[in-house]
């Protein structure tokens, strides 16, 4: 069996799930999040480092890598798996959130996507047919269907890209032909729950080997994206992973594995760590802040990060400061540890049938950055070309 | 025990030696060719890496430590060893070349050095008693006596400053307390064989552990440089180490252990890796060219290094297009491990008594960078403080 997926116990009290996908690379318990390696590398971290931060399951993104190296260049290396040195499991992206980013470079039409280039202006035309020959040629274990990512406010727009959503959906899974790969269907709609619903009953019918949730986190409130999951994931058959996509703050992970959800995917612990700002127990800190000049603690007491076992706040303080590089690196081991540490604790809580007081206790001790400042928006995916590029750099 | 040297074999047709020197922090098979940590730090590198690559010495910066986090900050997180997390043996400079390098911004006198700090133009006052209190708070294992480096060109500078050099060896001398580390001290003269010899004499006659030999890489010819290692080497004490600073280009080092050298430093590995030039035993290839993008080989065939036993030509080749924190990590580990290699290739031969063989070898494989190009420039240590910010980058 190349693709498969086995849910091993439902929560009591709430739509939390353990389960366990299996890929042709390999396992993944879930629920998982995946580290984001937009340009075939997770950013200032090897394959090893992944390895021992327990990462089972990784994202790159297609819209990338096919402008660079080129989707016939990872081909003709093996794939991307040999490529990138990882030999566990890979999960690509259709480039539809990379396109919906790029405003003012990109037209949708029903036959696909016109764009041009964010690295050198030259123009491209996606379209369903081709998004998928792509991530064949890619080679990751699970691939996205392309779909049209819509501004959450606007009914009207949410109607027409959902419709277009379903037609390429089918496109996508006519043109599919790797066995190997388990092509995965994404749930649009917006911030209504009606369109949401129709989504989720469209693309059910579909029988594909997994669903994602596409279209949250992108300017909608809080509130509104636990509304959409709770009005999705049920509709979504029980025997398939669901995966929300571009959601990693760990209060995010808290409510909406509660809300059903099995897989997630996020750039926030990579990009925040290359802006300094760590992940802990109590909120996230700021490495540049002059307080931890002189600080023999590490990041976090306790934590079995190997930039926590080794290095004190006082010498990250100084190696951002200076600008050295070692600095993105121990920052972002720190915080993908903080995220799959997080994960792992989520899983024995479900298994133990205390996810609701894992929750509690995390939440109650944890700092959320107010919704709406401006170290918040860092923490969306972002929907402007500009923090699309800020991750590829 | 603090540091000891013990001389344990002479090569019979070349001044070649081998050597160990003992060291609060641990051991050093000599010939050996210590990676530079600027600023606690040997860039891209974690302490691992460094183990892993089989370094046993590592140098770090007085000026750039004492200007930034500051020499007290460091003393008070426990010493440069604990807040950098390398517990294997350290060396620092004493800030003299770096001084010497920041033309325009330093006066020097007979009390010292005035110069303005080139991160955020602060003056201070490097005396020879100063250097010596800062590395005392560094805690490293050797530390070097301030000299005054000259251009090797202007002889009447040159007399000039080696008697200030003299004068500072003995208040350096006079300064020092801390009985763990070990103080060396710095020959200068130019290419002036007289100057040279009586450094060697003066410097002798203080008894200190160690020898350095300075002012060498610094703009005169290898055929110069050459001359002066055999003017030199034969006037230092057999049974103390020699370390010529600043050199580590894979044919200087083969040149200078054939001339009596034990102890070498060079950002030349870290920083070409950082500008895509990497070793091999065919001579420097650059990352970025062209020719290696569908390239599934590795940088070097047999090549035990993490890079190469993992990724090839192309994903490197990618990795630099694309700007990628990986890139430099990748490609310094490889440079590394070059240099570190080639010098366990040489004690081996040192030992086998085949030195000139595996210098006959090596040189008639390798393609040396022709002097005054500027690809050489980059290996120079390099006169300018452009040069050396580049290296704190």
């Amino acid at each position: 069996m190349h693709f498969g997926f086995s849910l091993l116990h439902t929560d009591a009290t709430s739509h939390a799930r353990l389960g366990r996908i299996i890929t042709p690379h390999g396992e993944i318990a879930t629920p998982a999040f995946a580290p984001v390696g937009t340009q075939a590398t997770v950013k200032a971290l090897d394959p090893r480092d992944l390895h021992e931060l327990g990462a089972e399951l990784i994202l790159s993104n297609t819209y990338h890598l096919y402008l660079r190296p080129g989707a016939d260049v990872v081909a003709g290396l093996g794939g991307l798996h040999r490529f990138m040195g990882w030999d566990g499991p890979i999960l690509t992206d259709s480039g539809g959130f990379q396109l919906f980013s790029l405003a003012g470079r990109r037209t949708f039409s029903d036959e696909g996507v016109l764009f041009r280039s964010h690295i050198d202006g030259s123009q491209h035309l996606f379209t369903p047919e081709m998004v998928i020959h792509v991530q064949e040629q890619l080679g990751a274990d699970i691939i996205m269907c392309l779909d049209e990512c819509a501004e959450p406010h606007d009914r009207a727009y949410n109607e027409r890209a959902l419709a277009r959503t379903h037609a390429w959906a089918g496109r996508c899974v006519a043109a599919h032909t790797r066995p190997d790969q388990a092509l995965f269907g994404i749930v649009q709609g917006g911030i209504w729950a009606d369109l949401r619903q129709q989504s989720a009953e469209f693309l059910t019918a579909l029988d594909l080997p997994g669903y994602a949730i596409g279209g949250l986190s992108v300017g909608e409130s809080k509130a509104q994206m636990h509304a959409m999951l709770e009005v999705t994931a049920p509709l979504l058959p029980a025997g398939k992973p669901r995966y929300l996509m571009g959601v990693g703050a760990p209060e995010d992970l808290l409510e909406s594995v509660a809300r059903g959800i099995d897989l997630f995917d996020c750039v926030l612990p990579t990009r925040l760590a290359r802006n300094a700002a760590l992940f802990t127990r109590q909120g996230r800190i700021n490495l540049r802040n002059a307080r931890f000049e002189r600080d023999p603690a590490p990041v976090e007491g306790g934590c079995g990060c190997y930039t926590c076992r080794h290095f004190s706040l006082a010498y990250l303080h100084h190696l951002f400061k200076a600008e050295e590089l070692l600095a993105y690196r121990l920052a972002t081991i720190h915080n993908v540890h903080f995220l799959l540490h997080l994960m792992r604790d989520i899983r024995a809580a479900i298994a133990a049938g205390r996810l609701s007081a894992l929750k509690e206790e995390f939440l109650s001790g944890y700092q959320l950055v107010p919704e709406g400042t401006r170290a918040a928006s860092l923490e969306r995916r972002g929907a402007t070309h500009k923090t699309h590029t800020d991750e590829a750099k």
